[in-house]
């Protein structure tokens, strides 16, 4: 199984870009592969290869790249060095995805550039919409670039969501891609797994014996994730009418992070160790239906239009931009508990938190002072400014015993200063060199993802609901979140 | 018991304070009663007296305590003005302690102000040292000062540490008091009580259900009590040498610490259901043996005499000061867990803190990969900088799992802005008015704090033990802490 093996800093690797001159590839997957060339963390041996069907010389090309690389871990002059470096390792080739024309000119450059016969080791990342993924790896398979795991020299792929629409469709982009690449060459990429925070959820719960034994249905009352962003689709709504917020954000990046929150304790930190315990925490969910859910779409507001008045979206569109979800998870250690997901677009602020909020104490002591203390509640921040924060209950300063809520308080940006916090892209690249699968997602995690929402988006789509209407820069349609004159209080353990 | 009413605010009092031209009187008593008259906090009728031996002037006396008032609530104009309306309340009596005719003068002084035949509610702060107590007291009762609890005036009266030397001389000291006093009209002053740090660890316990399960020995590896100081005796050591610092400090400051830090959940926030709590929890601590201590004495160092080496202290002097104490809990929570105790005059910093250490999960899933994560732990900060932080273990960011101690962190400055926050000695005079007595200290308090030190201080004089030097502005001598080697992990509950 070459294609989870490492590999090595002495190790000749080709890494070849689909879609090089799209927005993803110039934006996030170029300066990444910079990054990590910057810090010497790539084999001495890398080339890149920008393939895409748009004419362009060399020259356009480096151009191109070159406006969003950045600085971020040398100073400048040693780092105008190391881009031209770079530049000098990148090449473009122009060729349409379905003939085999700018394949096999690919396939001779890289021989060229090897200096004939030495073959490298090869990454594929395909920064292309999911219809072509089938297309171009027939391509590369038959073209003799994709390189089968057991040889000596071996190929990797590198796909980004939408996973599909539903679980048939997802099937069917997997099964697709298997007749190609085998699962552990298939790198599917969730650039929130790529997040140090996000990362760090493992390390907060299982590395902190005192978070453990509240970590579950009997302390945790329950865990909302938030996801909001101020932007509407803006003129680019085509892609994003078609899948909605759903499918954009909820099954990928919210439904990621809440396996993370819900798993047990894995049996090591191997990948599929933990992904073992990813997918069984989400197979506990239970799936969702119509009733469990509140649909928005933005209406104009704020001098902003409305999702429909948007040229590049249909006027009848039903396209949710909001999704309001309640989950139910059937494990024994969070029977009961319940999950809400939020997320919405041309909402009023930017941001990606999850708030597991705790229960009170039964009878408490400070309840008969006549004022009950606030629930304690641990705050995640993924975006903007990351950390943890813990609410906890303290005395108000001061001559009465009035209590507050106050944070225990652990800021990224303050907790490790000077420090450059890697982008999500730099770690989740750096580790499909080094073949750690632990931040991709498997194709069990998409199915058991998809089965959750499969049904839902069933009766969306059949019974063509009509989202809520909500105001562009607004809190979104108003949902009926679990209420808290059912909170249930907790008695101390004995 | 009127003794333990509150006096309201439209009630007369009058506030004696003996050893009024002291250090004490000066430094902390008037201004903190300042602090409460400007805020508007004590009632309308109140009146100071200050009594002494010293022959002062009225003018005298005021300029003394005019020399440490602050203006820390209220605007420097304003402030002037109720300064001068503060001193126009205090009146200065001079008189010999033991002496009949001081009290007579007093007690006219008193009905003079008043209009003769009324009478007011009368406290007594009796800012002297332990062996006059009974003295004063004896004749504040003769003179017709000190006012049975029942009737429709009533006494109370303050006293401070020391509270003896063992066990014997604090019965003592109990027994004369109780002759002119009961136990409810008697307020014994621990400042540390007053603290706001110090009265949270109540509130972080019990308010907060997230840090109840990990109370206990199960998840607690031991309890560190910490206090130092950078001042040796300089020039004032005739007090100190008497008692030594495990009398100064341990027995009252710390003791107190650890029995809120100890104690179980009471039955309410009454303050004689919190004081069982605590007495309960000092009776679990075992009596301590030379064994379990090390004694230290500061020499010269850092430009600094050491301790004999001070003309206040006897050449040939025993007196420790430093102790290091380890002890052990005989109760169902705390079994089996040790509390470790150090204490010291003349080190390298200034700090009072509480350490309290977890387990670490066994076979922990980061210890895997060859480096163990640190163990969690949460740190009360009494000074400086008053505030609470947890240990915990986050992924250090970067490319690789490896974990960083970081803090949550609350302190108090930042997180309660432009609070004032109220001085220990605020807190605790205006609970005296308030007849609430929380947080001073009950006679079985005494008793049971005294059982556990007596049996030690006994085979300390007896025997003579020479403490061991440490140079001035060190960390004191060397002591065998809890030894890492014997940590127990933790299994993380099923």
């Amino acid at each position: 199984m070459r294609a989870i093996f490492p590999w090595t800093m002495n190790q000749d690797i080709d890494i070849v870009i689909f879609g090089a001159s799209g927005d993803l590839a110039r934006r996030k997957i170029f300066p990444a592969f910079f990054s990590l060339f910057s810090r010497g963390l790539l084999p001495e041996g890398v080339r890149f290869y920008g393939f895409a069907r748009s004419d362009l010389s060399q020259k356009d090309f480096h151009d191109k790249i070159m406006s969003f690389l950045t600085c971020r871990y040398s100073p400048q002059e040693s780092c105008r060095e190391k881009m031209d470096s770079f530049l000098s390792r990148c090449e473009y080739v122009r060729g349409e995805y379905a003939a085999d024309t700018g394949y096999r000119y690919l396939l001779d450059r890289m021989a060229a550039a090897r200096g004939g016969g030495v073959s490298a080791d090869r990454l594929f990342y395909l920064a292309l919409p999911p219809e072509m993924f089938s297309i171009v790896s027939k391509r590369l398979s038959e073209n003799s670039l994709a390189l089968p795991e057991e040889d000596a020299r071996c190929s990797r792929v590198i796909v980004e969501k939408p996973f599909g629409r539903d679980r048939e469709s997802s099937d069917e982009l997997i099964g697709e891609l298997k007749k190609y690449f085998t699962e552990s060459q298939t790198y599917r990429i969730d650039h929130y797994l790529g997040k140090e925070i996000v990362q760090d959820i493992l390390v907060f719960r299982f590395a902190n014996i005192v978070f453990q034994p509240i970590w579950n249905a009997r302390y945790i009352e329950k865990i909302e994730i938030l996801w909001s962003e101020e932007l509407g689709v803006e003129g680019r709504g085509g892609y994003f009418d078609e899948y909605g917020i759903i499918r954009d954000v909820v099954q990928n990046h919210l439904f990621q992070v809440l396996s993370l929150l819900l798993m047990e304790e894995p049996d090591s930190l191997e990948a599929n160790d933990i992904i073992d315990k990813k997918v069984d925490a989400l197979r506990h969910i239970k799936p969702l239906r119509l009733r469990d859910v509140v649909l928005g779409q933005y209406s104009a507001g704020a001098g902003k239009p409305g999702y429909i008045e948007d040229p590049t979206v249909p006027k009848d569109s039903l396209t949710p931009t909001f999704a309001f979800l309640k989950l139910k998870v059937a494990s024994p250690r969070w029977h009961t508990m319940p999950v809400e997901i939020t997320a919405g677009k041309a909402m009023n602020e930017r941001k990606a938190e999850v708030r597991i909020i705790f229960r009170k104490p039964c009878g408490s002591l400070f309840c008969k002072t006549g004022k009950c203390q606030p629930s304690n509640a641990l705050v995640i921040r993924i975006q903007p400014d990351e950390g943890f924060h813990f609410q906890i209950a303290t005395k108000e300063p001061g001559t009465k015993m009035e209590l507050k809520h106050k944070n225990l308080d652990l800021s990224y940006i303050s907790a490790f200063p000077g420090k450059t916090m890697p982008d999500a892209y730099e770690n989740l690249l750096l580790d499909s060199i080094r073949g750690d699968k632990t931040l991709f997602i498997r194709n069990d995690e998409l199915e058991a993802a998809w089965d959750i929402l499969t049904p839902l988006l069933n009766e969306i789509e059949k019974s063509r609901l009509k989202p809520r209407l909500y105001k562009f820069a607004s809190e979104g349609p108003e949902v009926k979140r679990y209420s808290r004159k059912h909170k249930l209080c907790l008695n101390p353990p004995a």
